[in-house]
């Protein structure tokens, strides 16, 4: 073949797709059941709703392309900025809270590795109009009951959980000055993923020597909420702003335990997620192994609608792409067995039986059966064979009996039972128990 | 709102996403019980992948970019070379014939208008390895099947159809030199679209002298197999080529009657399409009263494959985009009425209900209850009322009868009927029958 796919870019061939539709038919029912609807955008959207808001990893990371018109378009990165735009443009008319969730196929041209690739799928979830705690919980709620869906216990997965008003609360009873604050989530967003050293010198690079690196260090690696109170306890400067902040996710955790989900959730104050609109709390799924990039993430974005020139409206919600859960449901052997099957497939027994088996096959698939033949008239082995391959539940063979008494021969291709039976009667009710032959 | 959508693109709001969903699912309904499996590919693919035997319309209408890696790519304006790639890489092991379909987003940077948007979804359906005129039949037969699961009667509808081969034999009888039947293809596709004098003008300017217009003009307006028959009869020249080509249409219609739906079948003569790789059976299907454009439309390109550097494989199948269909829908008075709704709404019916409320919410979700609530407190016949608009089909009311007697009453939201009951009992089986009140 002369042609080959996009680089980072998947084919998706008939049991690939069956996994796919799986795992968003498990989004779309765990959505539907938690009182979200769904909608979705285009695929390009302009290239400036995305320079505004979504933080310089993503857009270095854009398609984008000029159309013929000279305007500048980029394919969608993510979700939320599409989601703010059509709020936007129905706020007055939307009763609130909007529950609403997606599944957006969207690209980032960034480098193919194990979890990332360039194109993906990404369920999103939003509740847009409430500034309400309650939202932030029920949405972790959400993420839960999909990784209880697909069979993902406690054991295996960890929401990780922290505001980043309590980070800024914290820096900013540590004077850290206000404007150093996004430097120094970015910081504490690696915390975990690169050692001391070069943490010391991104830390100093950036806010000199200000604050000694020494001041937040305490911070990194509290996790559990004993330790953030610890940690408040112990601290110097007062703690002002940070032990209103702490009671905020206190009373998140109450709400949680409440849905009965805090054996997923951990307080972990190096989470602060890579997206610029974050303002509140944020969260973020790993497999508890570490094995494997974030399952998803999310948190609440009061400013994003009034920033992108919408109403001043807060919102909360989380993504999550399709590769690394899939990755993570392998490792921990609950990748589903998917077969693709038919209802029934007609077997001809002879010549003359063609021009009945077009005319069945028709009948019966338009009576909801999906059946299937062979265009080529092969041996009835042969052809029961092929039945097999095609995951059939049954045969139907054709044979003599049929011609001359318009008998039907219904095979049950799993248990072995056979019967015959008048082809009216057949055709009427296909799936018929099969009683044991006397 | 500071930003716009993309011009001639769509925002699918619920209501939007509600139908657009029904349509999806009767497509891939439609396409399982016609024994096909579904696949998918990225959204770009490398743009001379298109280049090559698009055609010139949809390579005009490409959205192409350069990426980081100097790669020209295109967003996909078509399903059937993505399909040609992917059966290519593994012609070897797919057992044939490979019989598969697809839903896919496409992109064309066309004028938006009626019935012709710059993204749609196309349904494909493709039947690849085979060279059986049974093949090109069930392409037909899969097309109809979907038009009677939504509705439309061969009165409402209309497939015409037509060979390029047997217009190639016609034109080859008149004596058109081989290398301009291209040319006279897209003339006869715009047969029934311009008047007369701008056909002429075409024609001369295409051909100049040597096969003058009135040679070709029988051929315009030929519609029926006996409007056929009739001019193939008066042909001079003797109609060599013609004849054994009108042999084969008559076999498809054979074929077709087998299948039952020769009553949504017509053989038109003009019918050749625009897409530069069909060989053989071409078809388009309209509404009968012509009010809209082409609703989906296929045919056989045995040549595909090996063009793009393939093995040779012929196939055949066809696409319908999601744009005309609900217009001739909803002309038709056939769109369905669609509510989303939810089974469940819990109302507190005092403060101290707010714990209950969402340890049920959570309970009954994860039992696979589509269920929501407020986040407000609010009066009980407000909630009622919020619980209507939200179209459950029934509120759960939590009130002093269960702080007291941990009773919660049912009210069945569409006849009014309501009823106490245990609350354990009604997490067991929450749309258990309300009986008539005594």
């Amino acid at each position: 073949m002369k042609f080959t796919g996009v680089k980072g870019m998947r084919d998706f061939y008939p049991e690939d797709m069956g996994l796919r539709n799986w795992l968003t038919d498990a989004w779309r029912r765990v959505s539907v059941r938690n009182g979200f609807q769904e909608y979705d955008g285009p695929i390009l959207e302009h290239l400036e709703l995305y320079a505004a808001k979504s933080g310089d990893e993503i857009v270095e990371q854009l398609y984008h392309l000029t159309d013929r018109g000279g305007r500048e378009l980029a394919i969608r990165p993510e979700m939320t900025p599409t989601l703010a735009r059509m709020i936007s443009a129905r706020a007055a008319s939307l009763p609130r809270p909007v529950k609403w969730f997606s599944i957006p196929r969207v690209c980032r041209a960034e480098r193919p590795q194990k979890g990332r690739l360039r194109e993906f799928f990404q369920w999103n979830i939003d509740i847009v109009g409430v500034d309400d705690l309650l939202a932030d919980a029920e949405s972790i709620l959400v993420a839960v009951d999909f990784l209880r869906e697909v069979g993902l216990t406690a054991a295996d997965c960890v929401v990780r959980i922290n505001s980043r008003r309590l980070v800024a609360a914290v820096l900013e009873d540590l004077r850290v000055p206000a404007p150093q604050i996004p430097k120094a989530y970015a910081i504490l967003d690696k915390s975990d993923k690169i050692p001391r050293e070069a943490l010391v010198e991104m830390w100093t690079r950036a806010l000199g020597d200000e604050v000694p690196f020494a001041a937040i260090e305490p911070l990194i690696g509290v996790e559990g909420l004993d330790a953030l109170r610890t940690l408040a306890g112990s601290g110097k400067g007062g703690w002002a702003a940070a032990a209103r902040e702490l009671s905020v996710i206190e009373s998140l955790f109450e709400t949680l335990d409440v849905f009965g989900v805090t054996d997923y959730c951990s307080f972990e104050m190096s989470v602060v997620r890579g997206l610029a609109y974050y303002t509140g709390v944020v969260y973020e799924i790993f497999d508890r192994q570490r094995q494997h990039r974030a399952i998803g993430g999310g948190g609440r974005y009061d400013n994003l609608l009034r920033e992108l020139g919408g109403p001043e409206m807060p919102g909360v919600g989380f993504g999550m792409g399709d590769v690394v859960i899939i990755d993570v449901l392998r490792d921990a052997g609950k990748l589903p067995s998917l077969r693709p099957g038919l209802d029934l497939y007609i077997v001809p027994a002879a010549a003359d039986m063609r021009k009945t088996t077009m005319e069945m096959v028709s009948a019966l698939r338009r009576g909801g059966w999906s059946t299937d033949f062979s265009y080529r008239l092969q041996p009835v082995a042969k052809l029961l064979r092929a039945a097999s391959d095609r995951g059939a539940k049954r045969a139907v063979i054709l044979g003599e009996e049929t011609r001359v008494h318009d008998l039907v021969t219904v095979k049950d291709l799993e248990s072995g039972r056979q019967q015959r039976r008048p082809r009216s009667e057949f055709l009427r009710d296909p799936m018929a128990p099969i009683p044991d032959s006397p």
